[in-house]
């Protein structure tokens, strides 16, 4: 009897372990950034019902992918992308070596502060400036080149870096879709190798996550050492119809959830949405214009205009940036 | 006292449990496969060494990256590589569809059997080929298409399936290293499409961590359902210095692990092995005329020649087929 009690305190200690341990992870709320209501509510029962086991709904853990837009849906993306914010200044940076750029648009115009003029001409002068200012050098100079940026450089109007200019509700989405077993991707209109430096520290997205538009890039050995330079000729535009491509051609599978913001997640959200079984689709309406920015139709930046049609016909979740988030961005770091 | 010897006794009952599991885990050859000698040794210190916290070669997880080419390294690649077998297969299936073929080089000497007349051409008859019987469809469609060709597809030689023509010491190897905290990858001059539908049961490599060569792909709704379109036109060819492009951009760092098996791969283990800290190269010399095939510097198929001479000068790992492995393939399932 005594051994039998014994055991059974074990047992008992233990398992009032194990109870406290469940009690706690299932009643700590995972999203505390977000405010009760629709969006938040979609997002844990969606989560719910593809991880429980045995449901209709379940998804094994190999096909939990989910995919994230970068600009305008993990960081702020007003008053202009962020990645042309680092080409502007590289533009600065590098204009002693450059005399021609004096005479020479658009860098003429950037070079006198008229940001608005320089980028005038649309497409042709964007990518001038990002020819000039993101190839030539080997990919690890580039992360460098970067990571050297990210460290010093503010955003305009908030003057915080822009590595903090991320959503807190949205970090806590992403950890809590990799609690549950999902892998998080980043299918970004920007850069590839402008964010790999930073978005394993930041996310917890490793560089093999990352999907991005891309230029060209050579391997060749350098007196023996082997490098990869980057070369002024595009490679890949992941934007638009460019996004599912650039899923299929990375990841090979058909995401289950996906998170955009604009006009340019549209296909992304569409591919996504259009597989069997549960899906999830999310949409980030920017509607805060004190806290952050408040921009849709007729934005030029992250315009939303036909993917916020759809969402509301599908009935795909739209996050009310000013309703559901009680915080926008991180605490501080500096 | 009696409640402490009844507690001692589950304690100690747990931890006899632990310590067996440990002793078995421990003792337990990884590499049953391998013949004792100069490979598996190298293997298995390197893996030692890079999983050994405070060591000055002590490499973190989310570095343990490690590359695989397919053809020749991880299964079989005589007398032709298993796509081709694949795409000769699929002019036969197609060629009704196709009467015109008759007339057309290359199919119609494929046609009437003449394998080697139809290839004599070099790149352009197989370019031909690979277009007439790889692109068109949705690559969902390519997928079963593939699935439905091994589930009854024989090698001429062997007559096993060619999914059982995979190197069982190489298994070992993928799950040793996985056991051990490492990613691995397929970096394979083979298509990405290709490989996909059957990396992860054969492996156990998903998807999204197989990278190939490439067609392009397009984006569309039919009928309002969203899917891939292969189209005819080359978009990336990952053999040669294609491997370290084709590792930078969907790993986006180094590796500090690659296992190939010909000049195709040179440039992967150049890449590999010249950075910083422990770094493993292998190549796996086909030495075993009996139980496999015996080939290198004059080989059409998987020439080893320079990658050899630089393997020797390097000292990167070279298995002796027929001296370091027990056996070749896995146990026939069928």
């Amino acid at each position: 009897m005594a051994m039998k009690r014994a055991l059974l305190a074990v047992l008992t200690f233990g398992f009032a372990l194990t109870f406290g341990g469940l009690a706690t992870a299932q009643t700590a709320d995972p999203l505390p950034s977000w405010n009760n209501g629709k969006a938040k509510k979609s997002i844990v029962e969606f989560v719910a019902k593809v991880t429980k086991k045995g449901s209709p709904n379940f998804v094994p853990p190999s096909e939990r992918i989910a995919t994230f837009d970068n600009d305008g849906t993990l960081w702020a993306e007003q008053p202009m992308y962020f990645q042309l914010f680092f080409a502007l200044d590289r533009v600065k940076a590098l204009s002693s070596q450059h005399p021609e750029w004096k005479d020479k648009e658009p860098f003429a115009s950037l070079l006198k502060g008229d940001v608005k003029g320089a980028l005038a001409g649309g497409e042709r002068p964007i990518l001038e400036i990002v020819m000039a200012t993101h190839a030539g050098m080997t990919s690890d100079e580039f992360a460098q080149i970067v990571k050297d940026w990210l460290a010093t450089a503010q955003h305009p109007v908030t003057q915080r870096p822009f590595t903090e200019m991320v959503y807190q509700p949205m970090l806590e989405v992403l950890a809590y879709l990799r609690a549950n077993g999902f892998k998080t991707f980043i299918v970004s209109g920007g850069g590839i190798e402008f964010m790999r430096p930073w978005t394993e520290e930041v996310y917890g997205i490793p560089s093999e996550q990352v999907i991005g538009s891309s230029i060209k890039t050579k391997f060749e050995l350098r007196d023996g050492k082997p490098v990869h330079v980057r070369l002024s000729e595009l490679n890949f535009i992941d934007d638009k119809a460019g996004k599912p491509v650039g899923i299929n051609h990375h990841i090979g599978r058909r995401p289950v959830a996906a998170f955009g913001n604009s006009d340019g997640d549209l296909e992304m959200l569409q591919w996504t949405a259009g597989g069997t079984g549960a899906r999830f689709a999310l949409i980030v309406h920017h509607t805060d214009a004190v806290r952050e920015w408040a921009y849709d139709r007729k934005s030029h930046v992250g315009q939303l205009d036909k993917a916020l049609d759809e969402a509301q016909t599908k009935g795909w979740t739209i996050v009310d940036m000013k309703q559901d988030w009680k915080v926008i961005y991180p605490p501080a770091k500096r």
